[in-house]
Order: C-alpha cells, then structure tokens, then sequence
C-alpha cells in the first residue's frame, strides 16, 4: 500500500518537468512560519517523530502508478522514477517541544530538486496542525494555574487523525490527560473521564444515577450535575456523599459556570466536604479560564474541547516550505509579504538569567558547526539516533515555556525578537 | 487490526455500568447542529458514506483490549462484551448532499442502550467535519458565479484523513477539482495544478522557466506569474504566447491581486491575448471572491486553500450526538442552553414554486411511514440498499441549493425556519 499520493497534483508535475530539464541538483526546502498569528506569542515544534514514520512510509504503490498513469500527464519514465522513489536525503529539525518564533525552520529537507519538491505537502500538512494544536495547549495551560487540563476534543476534531495527534500534543504541552484512547494507547498519555448526560437520563431519578455510576466505579466518581438543575445536582451529591460514597468531584457542563461553581462550592463547602474537587467542562478555552481564575471562581480542574482541538481562534498557520538554496546558489523571492530568507540555516538562541532574550537566524556553517537549535535527524535518508519519548518531548516543552520572557505565557500579544543573519 | 478505541474514555465505563446495571434496553440517539454559525446560513450534510465504512471496522483488537484491560478500570466480562462488538442495530439518516438546518437529524442510531453509547465519539468525528467542510465550500461557490473553484488546502489542513475528505466534500457541494491525488484516486474527483514558485526560481530567469514547463506539458500550461513581479510577469507571458506556447492561464499567489488581476488582463488583452484564463489564489475565501467580483475584477478561477479547508471562519458545529429515546420513553435534558427534544424524528420539507419555505421536524411515526427527508440506511446492521457515487451525491446537492430561498447563497445572514412538532 502506498501513501505516496497524500500529496498535491503539482508537485509530480514540477518533479517530471526538473528530471526532463535536468533540474535535479542539491536543494534544501524550509518549513517555517512567516508570521505568528496575532493570538499566540510563540509556538511549541510538534510533529517531528510522526513526519519521520510518515517519510519512512512514502512510496508509490501499484494502484497509486496505475492511478497517475490514467490521468494521462506523466510519461512512463518519470512513473518509473516514482516507483522507485525512497527518501535518500537529509533532515535537519528542532526538537519537538522546543519554542519557536516567526521566520524560525523548524524542519530543513535535503536532497535532489525533485526528490525534496514531491515532500511539501506532506511536511506541511503533518507539522502545522501538530504545532498548532501544541501551540494552543500550551497557551491554555499558561493560565490555568497548575490546574490540571484534561483533552475532551475528539469527538469534534477534523477527522480522527487529527484527534489522536492533537491528545498527543496536548500532552506534550502540559496538559494533565485525554479522552481519548487511542492517543493513550499509541503515545502512552494518561487518559480521563466521568459521564455523559446520556447516563443520568436512562435512570428514573437524578441519585439513583449517581448510586448506580459509584456502585460499578466505587473509586473515580466524578458526577455530571447539571443535566437538569446544578444546584439541585449539588445538594444529590451531599446526600450521596454522607451515605458512604467516595465523591472525588462534580462536572459543571453548561449555563454560566462561574456563578454555578462558586454556588456549588458553597453547598459542598456548607456540608464539610471541601475535599470534592470542581470540574468545567463546554465552551472552555484560555479566555475563558482566565476570566474565571481572574474572578476567583473556585474551579479545580478543567476538560477543553472543541476550542482547543480546532485552535479555534486560530484554526491555521501561516507555515510554509519553500526552496532557500539551489546547487549552493541562494533562493529567495521577492512576493510581496512572502519574502523568504535563503540559504539553510541554524537558530541561536540568546538568554540572560535563564530567560531567552532573543534569537538569531543565522546561515548553517558547512561543516556545521555553530552550536543551535537546529540539528540532524535524517543523513541519506537514515536516522541518526533514536527518537525521544513522549514524556522526554513534554519534559523539554516544559523547560522551553519556563525559559520564556516574562509575560509571554499571557494572552496579551508579545512579540519575540527573532534577527535575520546575512 | 481494531479502531473501536478511537473513542473517549467515558463511552467505556458508562457502557461497562449500564451493562452491570442492566440498562440495556433499546435506545436511539441523534446527531444534530443545536444552532448555525453565524456565518452560515445552512449546512449541506456531508460523511454518511465513511461513517458506515467505520460503522463495519468498528472492532476492538486484541491490541486494544490488552490496552484496555492494562487501564485497571474494566471488568473481564466487559471486555469479553467489547471483543465480541459488531454493530447489529439501525441508522437513518438524510441522505448526503441534502440541505439541513438548526435541530434536524443527520444521523439517527438504534440500538441496545450500551451499543449506540460507545459510538457517540465516532459518529461525531466522522460526520462534524465533513459536513462543515462541505457547507462551507457550499458557501463560497455560492459567490464565485459560476467561475470554477478548485481545492488546495491539503497542505493545512488537520493532518492527511482531513484533507482528503475535505476535498470529496467539496466537490460534493460544487466545486470543480481538487489538487489532492488521494482524493482524486478514492472518490474519482477531477485533479489540477499548476506549478510553486520553487519551480520558477531554479532557472536563471522566470521566461527560461515558463518554457521549460511549457515544453515538458504543452497543452496544460498555466503559469505562475508573481515570483518576482507579477506585471513583468505577464509581459514575459505575451512573448511566450507570441512565440507559439499554448498558454491556458496565469495564476496570481500575492499582492493586492484584484489590481494587479485589472492590470494583467489589461496587458493580456492589449495584446489580443483575451482567452488567456486569469486564475486566483493566496488567502481566497468567498469574503475575498464577493469583494473581487462585486468590483468586477477579471478573475476566472479561484484556488482556495487554507481558509476552505480549515472552515477558518467557523472552525466547527454545535453538534451533538444525544439520546433521544430510551425504551421508549422520551429523554430530555433541561440544560441551559442545551435542551434537546425527545423521540426518533423525520424532517418534513416544505416548499412553493420549487424554493423550500419551512421544514417540520417530527416525531417518527411507526411504522415509519411519515414521507421525508430521513431514510433507513443499516437494518440490524446491515444495509437496506447501495450507497450512492459522489457524482450523485453531487448532484442531489446541487438540486438541493438550488431550492434554497432567495439570499440563503449570500454572505447575508438568513434564519430559515424549522418548527419541532410534539
């Protein structure tokens, strides 16, 4: 089975015409953002481990050959060539889980013109959402306050792909859990959840809900207790509580969830039992955690969706990959807004106190040798190391974000220096 | 290989407890959008192909269920329940390519109460963003008048499953071609391109590149012209075109392109070059086609990208998968903001001189003989009939639009109205 036609049209006609007109020198093609959007300070790298299983799986199968022949455009030569074609160039990335910037790469491509041309869609289409979604998480957990924050967005991510990529992202991000189990089983990320609505509504009353939910989980009873009257919900979950059962916490899923939280802490409160844990759920994303921490609304832990997994307020980047070097010559166009910068290149980053003041973008010494962000993955095609862990990425996301210059991990806009070398 | 754990935690334990507490009677859910986008005046229903091939592998492998069971959280006998999974109960849907509205059914599930629970997360994912992508291509072909609109947003969107059904949904809902290969190869859509700046930067000048594209496709030569200087550009075209190359069009990917596509067709036209095509793209959106063509800018063709396929201005639905119904009996919840209406529901269209006027959405009769837009599709698991091509799929969404009332193809918001009987 290939996958090779995970791509666009136009990159196997350029690939047919650079091997007719003898355009098959070293190129070097740069996938970076030209700008941030307006609502995130900075990016968190992600996606780097799925791109090198995705390069490893990008061949040409014989119903994909049978396919292009039959839209008549590619000559049987340049069919041969995609049959043949494996991945032999070079890759060189920031780590996933590092923080970039605007003009940063965050993934480099060597090899012949054609060989790295028919790549651009695939490295775009698996980097941007990885570092999108990363990218969104890691503003959400920015004012949650050590909260934890728990991924319930599968069920309205773009498709399942993205859902389980984005749990994994998240993850990496600082986010406590996911829903999904999928992402918990490819990536090992702790996984979480209480009930739906569904499951108070199937029993005659309310309690006899909550009763039957702790009889079959008598030790992780969160309950949902706004499916007809919150408070009412509340004053259940006392009674349940004083009976013996084990209450870890309530779900909040809709209404004005500020004032209902901080009623319901009351009543719990009122009744001794402080230890039961708040939980919110539906329409929550940063703007909303901050408003309600901001408030001192008692919220102990929140459940992000929708928002979160579609990075809702900003659902693309501004990423792309473009030619920088051609046979040593520099590449560059002059497309108003979408100049780009040649030549491969390596990111310094400068500190002062163990916070980044700013970065340069500096061209790659050959040999390379200017210490940086940017190192070798691939060399010929083949990996140079083993890929970190998941909890390795997370770690190394969580030192970057803490390395951050002050303010950045708020939702007011911060532009971070980023210097363009020669 | 299963896929059943591309689903959230919570479908689990929830079916594990109804299993225990005997809740297993006979329940139907339904998915429907609670409210619209503001910016979207309909929806064209979009997926229900894919959600029965993930209907049919829905399969918990034994790789899953040692995942499962590692969790500590399920009983033996549950997970014995989940090996022996297969989808045996009933779903009716509208059929894809229909206009739907706030509060109607897309897709409604019968089955044992724990059966149709564990499929919430699925049925959401799969059908969400299909049918958004579909309605928002809608959308933009709405004011693009008749000018073909062709799909290249592989490259953003979230992740390859994304992409691929995006492009299919778009096609659905009218446009002209995709330029994603694997979409072309799985569901038959029409293919183009044209060719990246990269390809025009490796010669050593722009009109050495024009000719060696033009001599490796003669006949499918459409030519980026803003590499460096879009009218320069054009001139460089009319030498190319008097020197004997067929030259089908120029694309345009920057700038203020509603000037410079009023100054290119100016140069093309002063020298009798007037059936050269102008083709549009860069950041096109049907905010940027209604402006273009309100201005009488001559563009032909518009290649929408990242905005079409990321939905940008409306990134998801408000949709939701409830129960509706549990042996027999109506289920409702009280939500603020989130209450549903009970019972298994047909969608009754109404319609004057061939334009909808107003649908009635009401209880299903049984036997279900209530003529309307809901139709069974699996029967005890299996299917009532063979599923339509995208061609038809296409065309039922064409004539379907071409129903709406007056102004609901406009960027203007309209409510059209949908009455719940009792």
């Amino acid at each position: 089975m290939g996958t090779a036609l995970n791509t666009d049209l136009y990159e196997l006609t350029m690939a047919q015409s650079f091997l007719e007109q003898g355009k098959t020198g070293p190129a070097v093609f740069s996938l970076f953002c030209r700008t941030l959007p307006r609502e995130r300070n900075f990016l968190i790298s992600c996606g780097l481990s799925v791109l090198i299983q995705k390069l490893e799986a990008f061949r040409f199968g014989n119903d994909d050959l049978g396919y292009l022949a039959g839209l008549g455009t590619f000559s049987d030569e340049f069919l041969d060539w995609l049959r043949r074609y494996r991945f032999r160039g070079s890759l060189s990335a920031v780590p996933e889980g590092t923080v970039v910037f605007q003009n940063e790469p965050l993934v480099q491509i060597e090899g012949s013109l054609p060989e790295v041309q028919i790549l651009e869609t695939l490295v775009l289409n698996t980097i941007m959402y990885q570092t999108m979604a990363a990218s969104k998480a890691a503003r959400i957990v920015g004012v949650a306050r050590n909260k934890p924050v728990i991924d319930f967005g599968f069920r309205r991510a773009h498709m399942t792909e993205a859902g389980v990529l984005a749990a994994r992202a998240a993850y990496i991000a600082g986010f406590f859990a996911t829903s999904n189990l999928e992402a918990g089983k490819q990536s090992g990320i702790p996984v979480a959840g209480t009930m739906a609505h569904s499951y108070i509504m199937v029993f005659p009353r309310e309690d006899d809900a909550f009763t039957a939910f702790s009889s079959s989980f008598p030790d992780k009873s969160i309950f949902l207790i706004d499916t007809f009257d919150t408070l009412a919900g509340a004053e259940k979950i006392v009674s349940l509580a004083r009976s013996g059962v084990s209450v870890t916490g309530v779900r909040i899923d809709s209404g004005d969830i500020g004032t209902l939280a901080t009623a319901v802490r009351k009543i719990l409160d009122k009744n001794g039992l402080e230890d039961i844990k708040i939980f919110a759920s539906s329409n929550v994303d940063e703007y909303a955690i901050a408003e309600w921490l901001g408030a001192g609304v008692p919220i102990d832990s929140f459940g992000v969706g929708t928002r979160f997994i579609t990075s809702s307020d900003a659902p693309y980047l501004d990423i792309v990959y473009k030619l920088v070097e051609y046979e040593g010559r520099p590449m560059f166009k002059t497309s108003p807004g979408k100049a780009t910068f040649p030549f491969k290149r390596q990111i310094v980053r400068h500190a002062k106190g163990g916070r980044m003041t700013h970065d340069e973008v500096v061209r790659m010494d050959s040999p390379e040798n200017t210490p940086g962000l940017v190192t070798t993955i691939l060399r010929r095609g083949a990996g140079t190391g083993s890929p970190p862990s998941v909890d390795e990425i997370r770690a190394l996301a969580t030192a970057q974000i803490a390395s951050l210059p002050a303010g950045f991990m708020t939702l007011e806009k911060r532009e971070y220096p980023v210097r363009i070398g020669n």
